[in-house]
């Protein structure tokens, strides 16, 4: 096979067979076809796209590039949740603990934030001594006894993907459906999952801003899955302004465990227990969505949720006294609130921006080297369509930095508009995609 | 300025700054952008194109990484001809000559066969002895002493161009309009002409086998020349079947030998003087190209046109005793001769293939290092429309290997399309464009 002749025929729209992906993945992860090829084969994907079978064809070279771990020795259905990411997205630490309390394994390989997106991995890690690096001996045994883990990628797990991934960065190759939907397949099947279920945020807090582009990465997620043989489902849900009022690592926690405790978080928990609802159903513990929903709520009420969240922390050596009493949590330096000026309506919310605010007051981070405060962040009170009358507070913001404080709190302001007419609420569950 | 905001934006379609195109070139040239950007903004530039002005900018960029030659030396009106490449295209040969002997300067820096291309040093170097590879101190004394010279690409000339075409060749990044146009006009504005005369060719045996894509190119190449304050003016000509009726290196010499002493080819002539009447006019010592062609027919007649032959092949080191007496060049080893089966008119050329026929005969390469064999080749005697009768000669074909003779052969009577019905025959000169 010739490099040249693939990457001509992908740029000339030509279907490529399932042998001419895996040589290209195979050949580059090998060194063999050097990286200024690959980079051209990327910029051709980007422009002319792949179909269903090609981008399969791509997942499976990147997910055998590693080990797919072997979850048999762990007896009962195994399904996790993958969300594109966006802001105050903290379900996973919810969901997690009331599927696995349920019967149900939740095994969860997870990333990190970068730019505007926190990452669950970073916000598990703000619990005192909680490690996210266990071994996948380590791993197996969690699932096993706890039913629930969350860990990072492993050096095992899909390294061409970490190596696509790095060159997809350099040379403006990420927005592309096939690539980002092998990226995150490749992972995810390489968890020994049995089903997956899959949040696509949609609007401007979003990997994808336009609704049609989060349904056709729903729909090659989902065709990806159902190539594997993998039972999913697929939620385009909403991403216009943050989700719940917590953005922050700590503060994310906290949120999720207040919820965990009982707390309505209106649109966190409609989201949650929708997620949480579907892995339900796959696992068979319920026959619909709603009767998940209901059964998640009865694991919150019955405590059990919570226990299992507890009991997840401290298997991965998280020191689980700060979640049993939040206050126990070191504070932030600094503290400012922010107060509406004037009656209106909160008619819009650059959601990218309120990431943005958040990672310039140390919650987030622009490289993946950079360090994070797990402390700083912002508790967002209303949401788009609320009635605001001068002087309430929209906002807290939390940094250990006076000078970040200022640019942070700006920042957050900036992304806020008002308006003195009456504006809709944007509906949260967009498009639930079998 | 940020590699991978170029790249997004090129990929995205936003007009690039000449600032921005010189900086990615420079800093590719330096080694200070990694290929692999490179290469990912190279398709990019396939997919989105480029404007006038960016195409104008990436030329400055190439032409400017070396020298441009200075040819103020060289007193009076400099022009040369620029052909896309073609089957028996062999007109440098004789219009530089006509040309030169007009009083014109035609100062050339031209190429090598490739693929089923010839190229015209490889023609002069089929004469025992020519040198293509003057220093430029030698070109500037060639050209103002004979008035023509042809030499090769040196290291001073557009160095940039050369890593970029070599990096095009290997991510299927060469078919690009803006790539094209900037790798020809960097090389040829080095050269320190006033005018260019361009000759696009179109058709089975061209690089744009499109007359729409043919006409983007010209025009495209012409915009750019005009950026650059040159006169420029371009032909669109047909390139369905071979140009003359000679094929090969050492047999394109003895075609434009015998026409510079005065024999009729028609299309070779036809297009040949077309390009040197434009020249002519250019270089002022004619009106019209009508006047040019008969002042070019004129300098053949009076033996001038072949006298600066024989003068600029001297000057380069050619045993000129070949040019004058044809017969003295060693022959190839084996002959063929190919005969019409049955009454027909010759319908089609898959002109590709009879370049590719050439080539495997020995007269071209696959490769730039690949050797050839200046006395292979083939003498094809057919246009299309012409009527044959069975047992008529089609062709006869040179090899000194006996194998390749028959492959060869094959190859050739595989390209042709005979019809029983008349066929028209295509028109020679499609467009000219000022």
């Amino acid at each position: 096979m010739n490099v040249v002749d693939i990457i001509r025929k992908k740029k000339t729209g030509i279907e490529l067979s399932k042998e001419e992906i895996l040589f290209m993945v195979n050949s580059f992860t090998k060194g063999k076809v050097p990286t200024y090829q690959f980079s051209a084969f990327l910029m051709a994907v980007y422009f002319k796209g792949m179909t269903t079978e090609e981008t399969a064809a791509l997942t499976e070279a990147m997910l055998y590039s590693g080990k797919v771990i072997d979850l048999s020795v762990v007896p009962g259905f195994k399904v996790d949740k993958h969300s594109t990411g966006g802001v105050g997205d903290k379900t996973s630490l919810i969901l997690a603990p009331i599927v696995a309390a349920a019967g149900i394994s939740v095994p969860m390989i997870s990333g990190r934030g970068l730019g505007h997106t926190g990452g669950t991995l970073d916000k598990l890690e703000a619990i005192p001594g909680f490690k996210t690096n266990l071994s996948l001996k380590q791993y197996k045994k969690a699932l096993a006894k706890v039913g629930a883990v969350m860990i990072g990628q492993t050096k095992e797990i899909a390294p061409a993907d970490k190596e696509i991934y790095a060159l997809r960065d350099v040379t403006s190759t990420v927005e592309s459906i096939a690539l980002i939907t092998s990226s995150i397949m490749s992972k995810k099947l390489a968890e020994g999952i049995d089903g997956l279920v899959l949040d696509i945020k949609t609007g401007s807090g979003a990997f994808m801003q336009k609704l049609e582009d989060s349904r056709a990465l729903a729909n090659s997620l989902i065709n990806t899955a159902k190539q594997f043989d993998k039972k999913v489902v697929g939620f385009i849900t909403d991403m216009n302004q943050p989700l719940g009022n917590y953005i922050g690592n700590w503060l994310e926690v906290v949120e999720s465990v207040e919820v965990l405790q009982g707390k309505d978080v209106p649109d966190l928990n409609e989201v949650t227990f929708n997620l949480s609802g579907a892995m339900l159903v796959m696992g068979g513990v319920v026959k619909t969505i709603e009767e998940g929903i209901e059964k998640s709520k009865e694991l919150i009420a019955s405590g059990k949720a919570f226990d299992k969240f507890v009991e997840m922390a401290k298997f991965q050596g998280g020191d689980v006294r700060f979640l049993k009493d939040l206050s126990l949590y070191p504070k932030p330096k600094f503290h400012e609130e922010v107060f509406a000026d004037a009656d209106g309506y909160l008619a819009a919310v650059n959601n990218l921006e309120v990431g943005m605010a958040a990672l310039e007051l140390g919650a987030g981070r622009m490289k993946l080297d950079d360090a994070i405060d797990p402390k700083a962040g912002i508790i967002f009170y209303p949401k788009i369509g609320d009635k605001l009358t001068a002087g309430t507070k929209i906002a807290d913001v939390y940094c250990d930095n006076k000078k970040k404080l200022e640019a942070g709190k700006e920042r957050l302001v900036r992304a806020l508009q008002f308006s003195e007419k009456r504006v809709s609420r944007p509906k949260l569950i967009r498009e639930i995609i079998q």
